[in-house]
């Protein structure tokens, strides 16, 4: 029985729905053969199955706190920044000249997923160093480099991104931290940070903070938003390390992912904060950006596997629990039968399906998003690089969203399944769905999500990048159109591809027009639609996949495996695709109902 | 601004929607005149104000507690049970005779929902106590009546409802406990039951347990259970109470509605523990569906009512806060603007729209079953009786689940809004969405609902009670086709019931050829799509309400106020109503997917 995750399911994801092994051709994975990812993938899930899962409910019970100026985590994070440091989970994606594995991205995002699913309170330690370690090593010079990524890649150092003041929220053109200029070759750095995660704790003897501000007399707005590296520590001409007055002022008390750190720090408060450009002036906001749209990847990626965990805690239930008896042909049930397992139930089939369609729906696009970044990287045409950026562009408010919004309620069902017990501290799921809540606001919320999905995405270089994964889906109808078992959820997918158009072709002429607020009004209810979609091409990807493998019986899974997969993909085009023409006719109203409204109508 | 609930709107509704004046024709009622009853709400406001609103956020962070076989709670339950005795909160809807208020059930519930907004881990204590007294008075002996019904109305003594057992859960028939007769007049109780909301606290001096128990011998199955009265101390014949071997021997830990504590009792481990059978022996189910349905629509009403405060508290937070700016015709924002604040953001008010019409709609189903309960009691005719008896069965499972389904997606809504502040304890949404996930668990699951409507309440005397339903709601598009503006909407519900009649003309020849698990394989996606379209009747007659004010100029509120209620039925047409027919595909498949899949397949 998995417990939080299905090792098998990820693998056939990844080798056979995304074909990983195509890119192991390419000189830049050249070093990599499927058997050494393997061992990679079996290393990670030793590591989770030992030292991050057995303490997620301990993590949860004993929070991350606030004492003395420093955050206290759990003491088994001394184990696991060790084991995270052997293991490389830091740079596993960088370049070898970099100090890192050169791994492909996909299987990255397969490692992270692992961990998250089994202790969603630790990776983000890890995942957060490799982002603001891949800042430095993309936009720092030399200096910065040498000084802080070795000490960072082996987790010696933890690294956070800084950007969210009390003021400003989501709206980072009003970033007020400020940055004056020295003669010595830093800023001196003041103000505000709140909302960072991993922002300290005891095991770690420095943090690397990398942070938004704004240079003296720079413009208002984004384009004066510079970006700094801030060590709390800073290192000192002798190789030591002394204070660098970037002080821990408090932690955020949270409803879940309690393990996790989110901190207040002041920079500057004695005028003794020293931070070190990164790049130009006033791109910070740009170099950000690169980080984090892998960190947006990453949120969706950590609400899927927190969904994994509650999914597979769920099914744990409802294949022990017995309860209830079926209905017989007068619609009576039989007491002198035994109680039945609550997995026989329908309804509990049906809740148990859709978590398993969500997981494994979002799973698949982190997947995809990863395989898109791992074609740009490896890539040697210009063309094609272009290309599969757009592609990863385009997917990645979605990857983020629907794991964040579809992952709240496939947690919920997994809450549900357990009945009373679900909302108990003796069980799992209710801890999960506390801790996946933050997912849709981590990152950039559900709303900044589907602005930029459809104010910049889908609009950028005239619709470029929805014509590219119109191709992509297209080809996906075409080889499952070759199953006769699979026609008519291909015929599905290209009827809602159709919708795709009329519906974009209703808002455009908004945009046209100069009418920004109407045409973007409902940008969270296309992100439901057009991820509702996206996650239907992914399942109808898969259920051709297994569906080769059943005919060539070329699959080293039982068949089972392979049709319980077109039969989840059956399941998300009759229960969820279904969602897509009522979500499309309210997008398309012409009533104009939230912006007409005035604040006195609530 | 409202805190929490607005009486205002309360008394739109209970006033102008649902008519409420009406009733006090009828005999039962006719003590009662508006100002009564408007100086009875004011009496709750007040008490709510004061006594339980500044109290919920301490209750979360000091939960109730098991010590020494106690349950301990906040120590301001001593002035909640004091208060809510003199206010008579217990018998407001008893008979006179009884010791009661023969208070209409609409204004009984208009006052719970407005104390279970204030605060949710309160009122269940007086509800229990409430139903379990009513339980007495209607299938009791008068020496039980006697005995204990007047320390329960004035909150001495607490009651609460026996029925789950480890081994059972939602499975009645397979209760346990047993009761073994005595020629005494009393039988000796033993046995297990958990999840007992209520089971104790200390600052009521006894707990009068209403227990579902089997007599030796009994048949199997749910025709051989008993209710039993079985206090956690029996009265002496000197007028003293002795303790009657009733344990309490822990508390459920759980993630919300912390305050409120859910126990696990012992009965009879030392052989000593008397129950006094209610009415007649094996007929105990019947009698507890009593206090089950007035417990179902108090449930959502509580739903409701969780969700109306975190409607308020996102809105208050929406008028405060300023975040980002509007886009100009260029797509642009112009950083030298200030800040708006952000109830001025489309996506705000979706969200906002969103939680009033699921908190106003699900509030005026919570009255409208009320009203239906109002005019069963007060008419002499038995066909009325029998009519509003039917509608209200149908209505119960539905304003149940509707508020608790809805209502958990509200409250996620009003955490939404607070962006990264919704996820910290610093704010009140968080905890509105633990507390309030319990809802689709409390007295019968959303599946269990789900079962009761579409396999009983549905079917139930040929489909008579759907007949009458649609009597009513045809009146409603009646009376709002007389406005213009109405129309439109008219006609969508008019289509909403024709669609429930095929939908429902789809699945019946299942159950006719007694495929009863095929039958009811979607029930829970039937009452959405149902429950959904009864929201949607409730809306257009308040919108009708509102429009015949404005017409008449006959309201007591400002225009803004009626044209308010018109614009978010508008929304629930444009956003929620649009989901019907995706819902009725869904539950018209022909793949029967979860109940051909094997456990295999998860």
């Amino acid at each position: 029985m998995n417990e939080y995750v299905s090792i098998d399911t990820l693998k056939f994801l990844l080798y056979n729905v995304h074909q990983a092994e195509e890119l192991l051709t390419k000189e830049r994975f050249a070093d990599y053969d499927k058997t050494s990812l393997d061992i990679f993938i079996d290393s990670i899930k030793t590591f989770s199955d030992t030292t991050l899962f057995p303490f997620i409910k301990e993590m949860d019970e004993k929070p991350s706190y606030f004492k003395d100026g420093k955050i206290i985590v759990h003491p088994q994070f001394e184990h696991i920044i060790k084991g995270g440091g052997e293991l490389g989970v830091v740079g596993a994606g960088f370049d070898y000249d970099d100090g890192g594995m050169q791994l492909p991205s996909m299987f990255f995002h397969a490692a992270y997923f692992i961990m998250e699913a089994a202790n969603n309170h630790v990776p983000g330690y890890f995942g957060l160093t490799a982002g603001s370690a891949n800042l430095i090593l993309s936009f720092g010079s030399q200096k910065l480099k040498d000084t802080y990524v070795p000490k960072m890649l082996d987790l010696t150092w933890g690294g956070t991104m800084c950007l969210t003041e009390p003021q400003a929220g989501s709206s980072l053109s009003d970033v007020a931290t400020t940055a004056s200029p020295t003669d010595k070759g830093y800023h001196l750095i003041k103000g505000q940070k709140i909302f960072i995660s991993s922002g300290d704790h005891q095991f770690s003897s420095n943090f690397v903070h990398l942070v938004l501000a704004r240079i003296d007399g720079a413009p208002k707005g984004t384009k004066g938003v510079s970006l700094f590296v801030v060590p709390k520590n800073r290192p000192t001409e002798n190789d030591e390390i002394t204070y660098n007055d970037a002080a821990i002022v408090g932690e955020f008390e949270k409803m879940g992912q309690k393990g996790y750190c989110t901190t207040h720090i002041a920079f500057g408060d004695n005028d003794d904060c020293r931070g070190w450009l990164v790049g130009e002036p006033n791109k910070g906001l740009s170099y950000m950006f690169q980080m984090m749209n892998e960190a947006r990847i990453a949120t969706g990626r950590m609400g899927t596997a927190i969904a994994s965990a509650a999914y597979y805690s769920s099914l744990k239930y409802a294949n022990e629990r017995p309860q209830g008896r079926k209905l017989n042909s007068s619609g009576q049930k039989n007491s002198d039968e035994e109680q039945t397992l609550i997995i026989n139930h329908p309804d509990i089939k049906r809740l148990l399906f859709s978590q398993k369609a969500i997981v494994e729906g979002s799973l698949s696009l982190t997947l995809q998003t990863a395989n898109y970044c791992d074609k740009e990287i490896s890539s040697t045409s210009e063309e094609e690089k272009e290309k599969y950026h757009l592609l990863l562009e385009l997917l990645t408010p979605i990857a983020k969203t629907y794991s964040a919004e579809k992952g709240i309620e496939s947690t919920s069902n997994a809450v549900q399944i357990l009945g009373g017990y679900g909302f108990c501290f003796d069980f799992m799921p209710q801890q999960y769905y506390r801790d996946i809540r933050i997912i849709a606001l981590y990152e950039g919320t559900t709303g900044i999500q589907s602005l930029d999905l459809l104010g910049r995405k889908i609009t950028a270089k005239n619709g470029k990048a929805l014509e590219l994964l119109a191709v992509e889906i297209q080809e996906t109808i075409k080889k499952a159109s070759a199953f006769d078992e699979l026609q008519l959820y291909a015929n599905t997918l290209l009827e809602n591809l159709g919708l795709v158009q009329k519906v974009i072709g209703t808002l455009m002429p908004h945009a046209l027009k100069g009418n920004y607020e109407r045409f973007l009004a409902d940008a969270t209810v296309f992100m439901d639609f057009f991820g509702t979609i996206v996650i239907g091409w992914q399942w109808l990807k898969t259920a051709s996949s297994a569906k080769q493998l059943l005919k060539d019986k070329s699959g080293n899974q039982l068949d089972e495996f392979y049709e319980s997969k077109i039969h989840t993909m059956k399941f998300f085009y009759t229960y969820e695709m279904t969602r897509t023409r009522g979500l499309a006719k309210t997008i398309m109203n012409t009533e104009e109902l939230t912006i007409s409204a005035t604040k006195e109508m609530f």
